[in-house]
């Protein structure tokens, strides 16, 4: 995966992609700042009317359901609508999944009436989407589970979808095939739109790369590696969240790929 | 109080109380961190379609009314009259009462109609909701004056509520009983939602203890003396927040919490 | 301009005007805390309840339309009118002007309708309301062109106000007048949010210097030299904000302001 990394990141700097992120209110502030630390180019809107014009530069959507109503839930319809029109590839976060019907129902039905082409989300988000109740504890958590493979790959198949599951080991499920990674910092879960921001990412890998599967790995390899270098300057989640922000702008060595 | 602090923070990490924040937009970023660097849990929600099943998991909520429109304001009405149906304590941020009626009005109402755990604002705020007069500048600002300890101590008692006041020297008033501590830094009102962010680090130590005006007390010298501690680090109010957070996250010693 | 920016500084912290900011919710946090730190109060306000009541406190309207929906629109409308009655200066950030006509038009019909002092943006931006088409790509660029200077005194004579126009090198021009300065750091467009912010940062001088031509270059170049002087300590856009934030609140140095 090292080279794959290093190509990425280099593509990343040269193609810029323009990412539209339909997201929630708490967390854009970073979603933005570390789609620009890492070489992409954040867009944020809130209207019906500038979508149609703002897809045409757009390469990749994200949507993020962080902070929900009805005006927002018709503004991802519209958005996933005219980006599956155009092919654009749709990254969907199912912030807070599980933690109350409204917000597991309106992932489901984007889920029924788009083509999404990647889910990220926690332990108890992907299963609520799977349709395994567990209750959500806020909308930062998550636990691992092995049991919750077989069921993530069981709702890949069903909606033809890439799944990032995150948490301390991080699962990537694309039908039968399975990646997984223990990287990472546990002071990743201490900063909010930690697992947001990784969604944003992880569309801007896809961005340049079609192969949803491999973006998603890249993505979160990466992403996970960050955190590493970012926790090891790190007095707690203020300056982890400081020195993140700088590792994603850097550039990755062999010895830190490398885990130790 | 360091024993009761350090006993408070203990059980915060271990019973990581679910805090649901009826916030401004602008500060939303700083009360989710600092609620996580805490070790609380911290949920946000637009709607009045998920309040009555979020509540169900939630231990405190904060009404913080920064960024107010008649949608926002009827949202809180919601949530205040579940919280209170459900006898989940409600801590209020009256953001800028005295710099508009409008806002002065939807305090007021609020306190009016609904229990209020407590209250937390500056001192220009806390006179507003006493019927005094006080031209606000801005809503990071405040001055401190003596006799607003009796205004004070008179609004506790028509309202039932603690009552937080913040300056230079904070003090915590319910009915006659009143604590004041000359602490934190100077840094602290340069960085935007610092005031908000005490509000929500109070409803996660009163999610923990039901004595409200204890908590009061304990958050209000643990946030001080983080902000005695970021300061020594900070060279402006960048470095300061980051190291806030820091702080937030970390233990008390002895040494820090007695005062030089 | 060493002096006239120390004398500013001064004015700045004695004075602390008041600012409200209509502005989206994406760079809110970021522009609050620029503007605590430069020495300013900021107010961030969505309801047209409480304009009339603000304004009476106001020295300077920032309008920002980087998450533009009718309802943000409409506020804006009213904002300018009751600023425009009142004397108030209002300094416009065009915020993807030229990215979609949604934007574009907005920012058209308010500098039409009302008087704006000083519009700050990028070369993109400041273009498409010149009527010049230019692909935007995302909000946060921008390419810099001499040509572009015919126009800016084209347009700034058409509006009369004075333009700001942000780029590796940064153009004043008011009518006939230009200044231009090559200074700041590569990593300020890292950072979202940077522009939104020198438009506040703007919108503060000018609140205590009735020019509107010399206020808007002694913000733009504080401004950039605040960011040479982040970036000395900066290990990438992380680190870079939370510097920067600590050196609009310090003071200047001769050497700092002598270009190396």
């Amino acid at each position: 995966m090292f080279e794959k990394i290093q190509t990425a990141i280099c593509q990343m700097r040269t193609v810029k992609p323009l990412i539209l992120n339909i997201t929630n209110y708490v967390t854009m502030d970073f979603i933005a700042n570390g789609l620009l630390s890492l070489g992409a180019s954040p867009i944020m809107c809130h209207s019906k009317h500038e979508i149609d014009e703002l897809l045409t530069a757009v390469q990749a959507v994200t949507i993020n359901v962080g902070t929900l109503d009805h005006e927002f839930i018709f503004l991802c319809q519209s958005v996933c609508h005219a980006a599956n029109q155009l092919g654009i590839p749709i990254v969907l976060d199912p912030v807070g999944a599980g933690a109350s019907r409204y917000r597991t129902e309106t992932c489901l039905a984007l889920i029924h009436d788009f083509d999404i082409a990647i889910i990220r989300g926690n332990v108890s988000e992907i299963m609520a989407l799977a349709g395994l109740s567990q209750k959500t504890k806020g909308v930062d958590s998550g636990n691992d589970s092995s049991f919750l493979l077989e069921s993530a790959k069981s709702l890949s198949k069903n909606i033809n979808a890439t799944l990032v599951v995150s948490g301390q080991r991080d699962f990537i499920v694309d039908h039968d095939r399975v990646a997984q990674f223990d990287r990472g910092s546990a002071l990743m879960p201490a900063v909010t739109g930690t697992g947001c921001l990784l969604t944003a990412v992880t569309a801007a890998f896809h961005a340049i790369n079609k192969d949803r599967f491999e973006s998603a790995q890249v993505a979160t390899l990466f992403y996970a590696i960050c955190g590493e270098i970012a926790a090891k300057n790190a007095a707690g989640p203020g300056t982890f969240k400081t020195h993140f922000l700088d590792s994603l702008h850097g550039t990755l060595s062999r010895g830190q790929y490398e885990k130790h």
